[in-house]
């Protein structure tokens, strides 16, 4: 381990603790939350592994977490980034038998973050990579697939038919193509008329533009004929309730997410006393720690194997270097074709 | 049969369907959905039967019913009323053993209601009364107590704690006296100062008001002691949701009425993500609709027993009678002390 460098470059975070806000992933300067550093390289505790960078992927919820609105405070000082892939260079005690590895990784709480030259993280939280799987697929294979296998799975439970708003996001794509090889039918909220015959193509059964000033008649006639039962929303604002409000009897309306910072108002509450429906939510970190393990190997494996063998795939964006991030991030995430990624 | 008259007096529903509204049970003029006339004396059907009023009660689910927003269409023309006591004078082909008891019922779907000299039912929403039940806790001992018994069972499975809202209601001290006697500690939120020592006297653990402007603060306190996990609530407004943002984690917001008409705003959809929490209705329709029939046969007998030895008793505030309703309502329901009765 002696090439191992006693310093490396990272991004850190500048708040600490929660922010007590609820703004939205939105950022339109990163340098008001991140700020570049050379810092010690990070030890790895007994259980856990020490990770050279490849690749790390920004996902809604790494935006979240640096402006202090995620489910775990900010430690600052700290490097920020969950998710990434890289090789096991190092490792503590009990971890050993995983150096050489190239692995998918989720940065365990109180570890060191993905978004620097190396990071730490406990060893069950990483995944040995196939040889096929590439570096950007292998940095967005946990939080997004996972999510996904997840929530449909959930929906799959409640019926034939559910709705998925935030469509072209990664995980709205994910979704929508995993809705089709279930047999499921998926009604598909996006922003842009653009991206409806993207979404058909992929698998979704109908596809409704959010900017559409029949948007919910279009929708309620929608949901008399599928009758979709679960909404798997990234947005909840108020064309959210709206949505919710239009769906049928025992409708579960399943937030993971919070695109927009307008807090909805419930202007049908009798719907949750006489239509038995419901609003709850989706945390991949809660999912992780009630799912037996032996289940979640298999969604793993059956993750990998879908990226493997092309069924899906990470659409990248941008590729950033670490030393850009603080400087061009914001302006990096207004592309919106696809997932920001950051090197070394 | 031959005593039973051609033509009744009876107060009929002036509205149809549903409103499409969500105002609350408030009423400020009852001639504004009711109107008082003399029908003819309805016939049951098989398996239904025909009961000769004692008392009818006044439940916020007959208000929000003639106006237009409770989970059955109105009926234009037909009595209004849910609930009452009374005798089984006839009875269609199924039910005739029925004849001569006095019993409570509730009007099921499609039924002749109560607030009529006559009413029918479904035999099977017919509890045949103890002869130590009075007219007045007969009338109203389904509506209420079995939501008590049904909700604070769902707080016990939950947890040692619960929230109730409009905790004077009579509902309200139903719930609070159950959750004593199953030691539960229930944190009773009320409207008025002169509310607290009665309902600590009645077993509540903590009793808040809900104008005190250190309310949230006072509860925040209680909540993280006692961590209660279920809001029984009847109000559902603002400050509903500040109750439950302020409940700690997986606590379930359990709507049963909109005594606001102001829609709430979800200022903290991340608690959903996170902490996974819920929100959800409670409606005894479904819960009947549910339940296995012994569960409710034992429930009803705990229901009656309670009512017979004096643990529980329906407070009443005023007595009014049949031809007084459609002028009189309004003003008699300003009382907040206890339940408006009706007599023929």
């Amino acid at each position: 381990m002696s090439d191992i460098p006693t310093t490396m470059f990272a991004v850190l975070q500048k708040g600490d603790g929660y922010s007590g806000r609820s703004d939205g992933p939105a950022i339109s300067d990163a340098s008001e939350y991140l700020e570049p550093a050379d810092i010690a390289v990070p030890t790895p505790g007994p259980g856990q592994v020490l990770i050279k960078l490849r690749v790390a992927s920004v996902n809604p919820s790494d935006l979240h977490f640096i402006k202090g609105e995620y489910g775990q405070p900010r430690l600052k000082g700290n490097p920020a980034g969950f998710e990434g892939c890289g090789d096991i260079v190092a490792a503590g005690a009990g971890a050993e038998k995983m150096v050489g590895q190239r692995v998918s990784f989720v940065v365990a709480q109180g570890c060191s973050g993905a978004w620097a030259e190396y990071a730490t993280t406990d060893a069950i939280n990483c995944i040995p990579l196939r040889p096929d799987v590439s570096d950007d697929d292998g940095a967005a294979q946990i939080v997004n697939p996972l999510t996904a296998m997840a929530m449909v799975d959930i929906a799959r439970q409640a019926g034939d038919a559910f709705v998925v708003s935030a469509a072209t996001s990664q995980l709205g794509k994910l979704m929508v193509s995993l809705g089709r090889d279930l047999g499921l039918k998926t009604i598909a909220l996006v922003r842009r008329e653009e991206a409806v015959a993207p979404l058909k193509e992929m698998g979704a059964a109908e596809v409704l533009v959010t900017t559409d000033p029949e948007l919910l008649q279009k929708f309620a006639a929608i949901s008399a004929e599928l009758k979709p039962r679960v909404f798997l929303d990234a947005v909840s604002d108020q064309l959210s309730e709206q949505i919710f409000t239009a769906m049928p009897n025992k409708a579960r309306w399943i937030s993971y997410g919070k695109l927009s910072n307008e807090p909805p108002k419930l202007t049908q509450m009798g719907q949750f006393i006489f239509m038995g429906k419901q609003i709850e939510g989706f945390w991949l970190t809660s999912w992780m720690r009630s799912t037996p393990p032996a289940d979640q190997i298999r969604v793993v494996g059956e993750v990998q194997a879908r990226f493997a063998d092309g069924r899906w795939k990470t659409d990248v964006s941008a590729h950033l270097p670490l030393r850009d991030v603080v400087s061009n991030l914001a302006e990096a995430l207004k592309k919106t074709d696809g997932k920001v990624m950051i090197t070394p």
